[in-house]
């Protein structure tokens, strides 16, 4: 990943090929522009991997517009990230649930997913995930919109049991997309 | 699909089971949230299916920021709609190329691709478009986020020869993201 802290790729200007926890640590208030050029990288609002989450796949990004993709509140503001370890696509699976704690109607996946009402989850919620193997971005509204949650087989043994364990910044378990992360 | 002109489903109500030229003709200013319950549609800026475009599959869009996924003008206006023709997942099929008029390095696709880059692509822009089967959406930068355009078999049959002929709101051939839209 190169950042850099004016947009369109001007101004101070670093390579990472690990995580950081903390942009200011090396000498950024905040990033405006980057480009992943290798893997899939996980980019977060605050320091230390909190906040609203950004999936970053390989390809350009100019402006915090780019990367951000929700509306909900406008911070323009990435503090931190970290790379993320995908499967490969065809390997990818996950169980959704219906109610918290891996409880209800579950449905198996193994594809990307752009509308769940669409593939016959009859609901715009999904209350609890078992990542079974690969990473996953699943977001509030129809055609990957809205604020994203990652979920991964390597954090939390791949177990999201509330909205609250999928990242800080959820208010609500309303799912509506998912997809795999491609490396 | 269902509209309102409130936000959250609230206010004047209309279903409609096909398209519709002009909102204002129904008596609506503009829509303000909408929940598709039965196939794919294309939701536009303008009155006759002109300017931003956005694909709306099943689901439910409370609000602008629910269906726009693009901060790069902010008009919350929706006038028009129509339904979308897509094929089976496993059919749609289509060849992108490095230049206009269908010139240059091209690519085969019938899967989806949050980024182009990461799945050999060696550019960010793609110049034109063959849709030989099926209706895709393709997007500006990865993870399907920024400006959508609609790419449809049956519309110009299924040729897109320069940025101009994918939609009125088209200024760059950037694209770094395609999927197939999902019935």
């Amino acid at each position: 990943i190169v950042v850099w802290d004016e947009e369109f790729f001007q101004g101070r200007r670093q390579e990472f090929t690990t995580e950081c926890y903390d942009v200011r640590a090396c000498g950024f208030q905040t990033l405006r522009s980057l480009k992943i050029e290798s893997g899939a990288w996980a980019g977060f609002e605050h320091v230390g991997f909190q906040g609203q989450q950004f999936v970053l796949e390989r390809g350009e990004y100019p402006r915090w517009e780019a990367w951000s993709g929700s509306h909900a509140y406008h911070m323009e503001r990435m503090s931190s990230f970290r790379p993320i370890a995908c499967a490969n696509h065809r390997n990818s699976k996950m169980t959704i649930f219906e109610w918290e704690n891996f409880l209800g109607r579950k449905g198996e996946l193994s594809d990307d997913y752009p509308s769940l009402p669409a593939m016959g989850w009859g609901s715009s919620a999904v209350s609890s995930f078992h990542a079974h193997s690969g990473a996953w971005v699943c977001s509030q509204f129809p055609g990957y919109r809205g604020f994203q949650y990652i979920l991964e087989c390597d954090c939390h043994a791949g177990e999201y049991k509330h909205f609250r364990e999928w990242g800080s910044h959820a208010q609500t378990s309303q799912v509506q997309s998912i997809r795999r992360i491609q490396q």
